[in-house]
């Protein structure tokens, strides 16, 4: 799916090529361990995730924390910079290949100034990763590391299946020794 | 600040009346300890803030952690249960005695379906929810306690004055007589 079809699905639109949409799209590929934007980069781009497994990470001290990761079809982006335009605090990466459309800031600020289609899409999309975010942080807040785990299995297997058991770890922000004891209780 | 006048400023209209807004909006009132969403209500509406201080709890086993606070001018609700509306996992109550405008979920669907002004002003709210959010995730994941309070007091000043130290121990997520001493920590 790419973002035509996506706003065709959301808004019972009927855009048949995306020169009708309200933003110019491109398409960009990326390799397997690449770096998408970088810590202290200012975020241009919002991307739509056609293909490939992307990860968002920050640092703590030398540590870092995997924030989230992404399978298509979904936005992403280092979105806090994205609308700050301030430097990124976080670092997206391609876990994966991966194929993106994207969408650039300053075209789509304009577009939010007169359409009520990029302005629909634009607030749908960020009351999508409120939610996303909020859940994780009342998770990190309220539930054990098991009960993360347990709640990650349930909600997003296809994660659990793709991510490498070392960047899960650092997700639920646990060794990857004491992962390998959370499966093995759901085993038991 | 009311909603209107929100409105006119970030989005540079003229609305001289509230008849002239793409949803209905009307008046309420809060006394000092009011309940204005109770854990498992579905949040129906969302609220600008007028006067008064409100905070936004969750529960961890039988602890009650402060997710935020809300001074005016401002739009706050339980946004998680509104957005889904399923039953709301935080407690908004009303610190002091406060006044608000209330927005009806259903007026303002609504309104989302043909309104550019009304999905511009839902965008930005939305965005800036997620930014506030964001860093209060963020600072949980990278921060001491200490670095957050002195973010507190540094970003947020107004509430450190107006807010019972309980209320902010509960939100840093450390006891009472630990803030004392991050208080004198600051002052030696």
């Amino acid at each position: 799916m790419n973002i035509r079809e996506y706003i065709n699905i959301k808004l019972s639109t009927d855009f048949k090529d995306n020169d009708e949409l309200p933003f110019k799209i491109t398409k960009k590929n990326f390799k397997k361990g690449d770096v998408i934007t970088a810590y202290g980069q200012i975020e241009r781009s919002g991307y739509f995730l056609l293909s490939g497994l992307i990860e968002i990470a920050m640092l703590k001290d030398i540590d870092e924390k995997i924030i989230d990761f992404f399978l298509p079809p979904c936005f992403f982006c280092s979105y806090t910079s994205f609308l700050s335009q301030q430097p990124s605090d976080v670092q997206v990466s391609a876990l994966s290949d991966a194929e993106v459309e994207v969408l650039d800031y300053l075209e789509l600020q304009k577009a939010y100034k007169t359409s009520l289609i990029a302005n629909q899409i634009g607030r749908m999309a960020t009351e999508s990763i409120f939610m996303i975010s909020t859940q994780r942080e009342k998770d990190f807040l309220t539930k054990s590391a098991q009960e993360r785990y347990d709640e990650l299995l349930s909600r997003r297997p296809d994660i659990i299946k793709l991510v490498p058991v070392n960047k899960i770890a650092k997700y639920l922000g646990i060794h990857p020794e004491s992962l390998s004891r959370l499966r093995e209780n759901l085993l038991s």
